[in-house]
């Protein structure tokens, strides 16, 4: 249902918001991703928002406003929380019909030059005057592994002869992360202590980290879950995701060596997880849908993660980068360098659709605001890798 | 604190409520675990209970009916909601005035036959007759895997040659466990599906767990957590923890040895974990603190991991035991066998303090409901393996 184009993908929209049809913005009518803000140095409580421009709109005291009607304003009505965890909660109808209202509201009339003065725009706040905060209470975090070129860039670090495992092609890998410990974007990480055993040594030394590093991912935000025992088939599976952040795992790679033997990172990955404010749904996602293909030779996917409609357009045409600028390069006004730049869609081995199918087949509940990483984002190519271990070969 | 002895633990204490008084009781008054229950049939909201014999004392009334005073008041207060949760923020002080309280409260005078009838039962429920749920909102579950017995029998199995990993007597092993699929005991499980590759096989199959299993474990349960960013330091990790409970970690081993390289155990764990619903708190457990000691030869902790507190008392002296009766047994009315038998203090290679310390050594943020599992508890002796997997050597 929310991977069907309808007239809010319509490239000829315009926003009554004059900086959302500024060329090269972020938030473009067509896009409309949902997030919590709270006006900078107030104490209200956080808000539901959705981006436009450089404005918020104030779903909640849109919706007080009357500018609602029909069937969006059962969603709208979900928006008088901090957070978006029941808007989430009650499926991809109801964020469908209050994304068409949106569109609708903040659209500028047919031939009219667009103007910050139309009715809606009573509710918007400048972006400038906010604080953005998580926009979910995140449950449960799930990371996975879907990237095929960093599972064998990583592997072939630490098994040459076997970059890649027997289970890779036909598993989904993923783990638990950390949910207390993610952070939104701007959030300070401070950097942590461990245990580490240097090259050559026989005992650990504890300290600082010396290989703090980060990983470059997309999240998957579930919108509504599933019963603890009843899992969620791949028919169903994709309108169970309410949209996507960006995702940092950060990474301690000196603790992580020392300590991921037998069960996996713990302390190397849970010190902080950073996610971007605004998650973009996949509703809006909807025009950049790619089918879903494996290379020649690679085995079909069991059935119950395999469908045609996954096949046809399972995976996302999106483009995802990392960038870095130190505290020097601000202060000698250096811009940003690009560290990392890959495609979501030709980078993961698996699609969100087939990783909420996984996570569910032996019954494990999913819950709204649950998030699940892609694992990191590494392209064919070694300047397409998502992460330093990649980029520096460890 | 919470480690001294005092007028609760006075093994002469009687209860005014005589199936309290009974040998072999599990809820003498030295006892007096928290938990949380439904009066079975009712559609009222869980409420915070603590059990006396085969009562429950419902808090809330009995706050409502001004049974306590003084410093006791705050955590009864604390008790009007359906968990736990805002109890455990209140620290060991207030958990410590509100267990005097209620020893005083439920204790026969001396003298005196104990009566079913002194005031405090005005607030007693018969346990028969309620529902016990979660006793807290879990937001993580993390499980270690502390003990050495466990980690060898079950390395011995996957690499004959070095059943011990280097890192184990170093650093408490632990991963990230799920959250959403903690259900309370009696909570029916239900046989998982996954994937499995059959011995010889190169390709896997999929369909029900073949090789369900359980793991024997003990769980601490989070008092008080800490910001992200600011470790807790061994000397206050003991205050950290509130009480203990059973726990079962469900384990589907087909599954685990299919999927768990390179990044640990998922869907084998994930669809099921058991708690008890009632919390022994670590003030009624302080009669059985014991020295924890390491094998002459082993190295000693880390520093951040030491403490002469810890070492002096830092290990309990309790036994676990896991029965089996099936419903075949229970129609032909045969009694359960028991599987495994350990001693916490014998089995465990880190104290719970330990393993706070370390958890939050990176700045990682506990927060109050938080689980902490044991990881299976296993003895030295073969007869006290703590899972099938090791019972049966897989």
């Amino acid at each position: 249902m929310t991977h069907a184009l309808n007239e809010t993908h319509d490239p000829g929209l315009r926003a009554s918001v004059a900086s959302a049809n500024v060329d090269g913005t972020d938030f473009p009518i067509q896009n409309l991703p949902f997030g919590v803000f709270k006006r900078r140095g107030a104490h209200d409580a956080p808000r539901v928002g959705v981006a436009i421009g450089d404005q918020i709109v104030d779903i909640a005291s849109a919706h007080e406003a009357g500018s609602f009607t029909g069937a969006a304003i059962v969603g709208a009505a979900a928006c008088r929380t901090a957070t978006l965890n029941a808007l989430l909660a009650l499926g991809p109808s109801a964020w469908s019909s209050l994304r068409l209202a949106l569109s609708r509201l903040l659209r500028a009339p047919v031939g009219q030059v667009p103007a910050d003065t139309a009715a809606a725009t009573r509710c918007l706040v400048p972006m400038a005057e906010c604080e953005l905060v998580l926009p979910v209470a995140v449950g449960d975090y799930t990371d996975f592994y879907a990237s095929v070129f960093h599972a064998t860039n990583v592997g072939s670090m630490f098994r040459p002869d076997q970059p890649l495992l027997p289970n890779y092609k036909w598993v989904p890998i993923g783990y638990h992360g950390r949910a207390s410990s993610i952070v939104v974007s701007g959030t300070p990480v401070r950097r942590p202590q461990g245990q580490a055993r240097p090259d050559g040594a026989t005992v650990p030394v504890f300290g600082p980290t010396r290989r703090l590093d980060y990983e470059l991912e997309i999240g998957a935000v579930i919108g509504q879950g599933n019963p603890l025992g009843t899992p969620i088939s791949i028919a169903r599976a994709a309108d169970c995701v309410f949209g996507l952040v960006l995702l940092n795992d950060w990474s301690a790679r000196d603790v992580q060596a020392w300590e991921y033997q037998p069960l996996g990172p713990f302390l190397a990955k849970n010190f902080a997880t950073t996610i971007s404010p605004w998650i973009v749904t996949m509703e809006a996602l909807a025009p950049y849908r790619t089918a879903f293909t494996r290379p020649d030779g690679d085995p079909a996917p069991l059935a119950y993660l395999d469908s045609e409609a996954n096949r046809r357009a399972g995976a996302l045409d999106i483009t995802v980068e990392a960038w870095l600028q130190t505290a020097a390069m601000r202060a000698a006004n250096e811009p940003a360098v690009r560290l990392s730049q890959a495609n979501a869609g030709e980078s993961g081995y698996w699609t969100a659709a087939q990783l909420v199918a996984h996570h569910t087949v032996n019954g494990c509940n999913l819950q709204s605001g649950d998030l699940l990483g892609s694992g990191t984002l590494s392209g064919p190519r070694p300047d397409q890798a998502g992460s330093l271990l990649e980029l520096s070969m460890g």
